[in-house]
């Protein structure tokens, strides 16, 4: 099927099933005796349990198994601000995914605000229904303040997939794809195009990783300070990232590049841009659904490794293989926060995942794989033991 | 088993249980063609679909069933103010109800914030998730200004069920009991003690229903206009009850009343009290878990008909009658309001439900009656239609 056929099938489907996920009672109410217990009078004795102590929220509700998947429909897939009702679309099969993937139940919920603090207030005076949230589709830079404004007032983990679920991933391959070429994290050069949401989470992982050098390009050029098309919230990233100074273009920074990680659009890297690279050059092609190269033209230019979003192509770069593990292991131990060494641990699992099969063709589990739920979670709940932000 | 040996064993189940409802995939995801439908690329069709013709959410996701059950936490069950996360025991119980009685999927959220316009924006913000809004243990007088605030900018259902849940069986109960004792509403003197959300409501609903001599009582004594004790919030109830000016202490105005409605405390009512009510006196005491007076006591000093919220006593009162078929009727036309009309029609279809079995022992159906459910959606979706207020 062409993606036109999949849509209208898609379509189809979503008349007939009219909603992807449901509430189901997990008790039984057949009798007045049951409904004493589960609902009044009864029930007023864990009400005051929790009145007493909060955290027995997660013990006598569902909290312990409970996030939000939230959006205000800003930026939804690839189609833009199209308002946070038809995004509910997205939210409901990503409650879908994080049900079927990892038994947790996720609540798609839509704001109706583009604000800020709008939508920070509206997620942190929910905060005690939830044990995590899960940001998605709200666009740059609007997300980064979401997020950070978030962490700052609640104690239950936020993180926004679109961001961090691919950094996740993106990192796991990259890791991988080097161990195969034979270059270390630390020496490469990597550029990144694309400074959205996705762009930006996977250069500050990667350095979180060790890289060094790693260049953001947008549609101004190589992000510097110099740059003078550079935004006010791009000014932190050109002070991390870019340590030569490098400028120009895409088609200027990529020559000699070891790696390149495209969150961009189809079509804007030339075969000749690829054949500019260094030796055994990575390319991460992931704009959807055409890449910013298709891969046989990557490697007939020289590249050593190709990824795409396609699962019609090897290295297929997938959120799924992150963001249930990632919540898993979250809900597991309680965590107040995901940190970036949970990140890091939860892309090392998935790297090590691979293991003897590594090959150009083979840097990242398949999305299906089934151990990468269980992988990702005990990474991501050791690593919040480590960081002290488990709660139990 | 005693009240407590109820909260004991209702503890005890909770930490067994760990939450009364749960979220689950109602599609499979078992490869990659089923992710590309449900998800990934697929999904941005139904999501322009809706971008076109935003009512379409009601038929490509689930909003066409789900509705919020929504608190601050403030008045939960008889308790009083003990926090948005303690309130979830309760919130989850009626999910749980919403669920197992009308097949709704019912989210339960709380709110951590008392402040009117808070919850009003946090509610309206999220309108486009749900297909309707229950408000519950909401303290007055806050929980009047947040119903009207958010039916004001809203355009689904919203029903604070304390308020009018427990209208609609109350006054089907008493269009039963009126009718056992052969007197008709309009003629009754009707005195209605608690000014809280329930006995306000009840009152509104029955004077709706006909009823031309209210008379409400708080601690202060009867409302009236020179009552030197009303609030703010109590003189529009001034205004339109109690035509008499009827005034003095809830025994004073008693004296000749033909029916009493308790919204209040533990044995406020005595003997004398009922005994100086007209002949053939009609006593809801509903205080929980103790009543106002006990039936057998209130039997002994004449009154004709008792009910009270207890399952050990014939003719409980219980709001279950009604807020799951409400809802249900609301949701199956995709109502945008729940009219009074659409109230007194689920309250006359309850009080049609006794038919022929009607008498002083039976005068509201059993709350687990399963022919409820079906009669009140179908009474409150004939009256949306009426009302057009209807969407489909």
């Amino acid at each position: 099927m062409n993606s036109e056929e999949i849509g209208k099938l898609s379509l189809q489907k979503h008349s007939e099933w009219r909603g992807k996920i449901a509430i189901r009672p997990t008790v039984e109410v057949n009798g007045r005796s049951d409904l004493s217990l589960a609902y009044t009078p009864g029930v007023a004795t864990p009400c005051l349990e929790i009145q007493k102590d909060i955290s027995k929220s997660y013990e006598l509700t569902r909290r312990w198994n409970t996030i939000a998947v939230i959006t205000d429909g800003t930026a939804v897939l690839g189609l833009g601000d199209i308002g946070p009702e038809a995004g509910m679309p997205v939210m409901e099969g990503k409650a879908l995914l994080f049900s079927r993937f990892a038994g947790i139940d996720a609540i798609p919920l839509c704001i109706k605000s583009k604000d800020v603090d709008d939508i920070v207030r509206t997620v942190s005076l929910l905060e005690g229904s939830f044990g995590g949230v899960n940001l998605e589709d709200i666009s740059a830079p609007r997300c980064f303040e979401v997020e950070r404004k978030l962490k700052e007032v609640c104690s239950i983990p936020i993180f926004h997939d679109d961001q961090h679920g691919t950094a996740i991933v993106v990192s796991a391959a990259m890791k991988n794809a080097l161990k195969v070429v034979g270059k270390k994290i630390e020496d490469v050069k990597i550029v990144i195009n694309g400074t959205g949401a996705a762009g930006t989470a996977i250069g500050r992982l990667l350095m979180h990783s060790g890289a060094k050098n790693v260049i953001f390009v947008d549609r101004t050029g190589a992000i510097t300070p110099s740059n003078p098309g550079v935004t006010s919230e791009h000014a932190i990233l050109a002070q991390e990232s870019n340590p030569m100074h490098e400028e120009g273009a895409l088609a200027d920074v990529l020559r000699g590049a070891d790696a390149f990680v495209g969150v961009s659009k189809p079509g804007l890297v030339t075969p000749e841009m690829v054949h500019s690279m260094a030796r055994d050059a990575i390319v991460f092609a992931m704009a959807n659904p055409t890449p910013e190269i298709m891969p046989d033209l990557a490697k007939q230019a020289g590249a050593a490794i190709v990824g795409t979003g396609r699962s019609d192509f090897p290295n297929q770069i997938n959120n799924l293989l992150a963001f249930p593990g990632v919540f898993r292991g979250a809900l597991d131990v309680r965590a107040s926060a995901i940190t970036e060494h949970m990140k890091v641990a939860a892309s090392d699992a998935l790297a090590t995942l691979v293991g003897d099969k590594l090959c150009a063709d083979y840097v990242i589990p398949d999305p299906f794989d089934p151990r990468a739920v269980e992988a990702v979670a005990h990474a991501v709940a050791e690593a919040a033991k480590a960081d002290g932000v488990n709660r139990i």
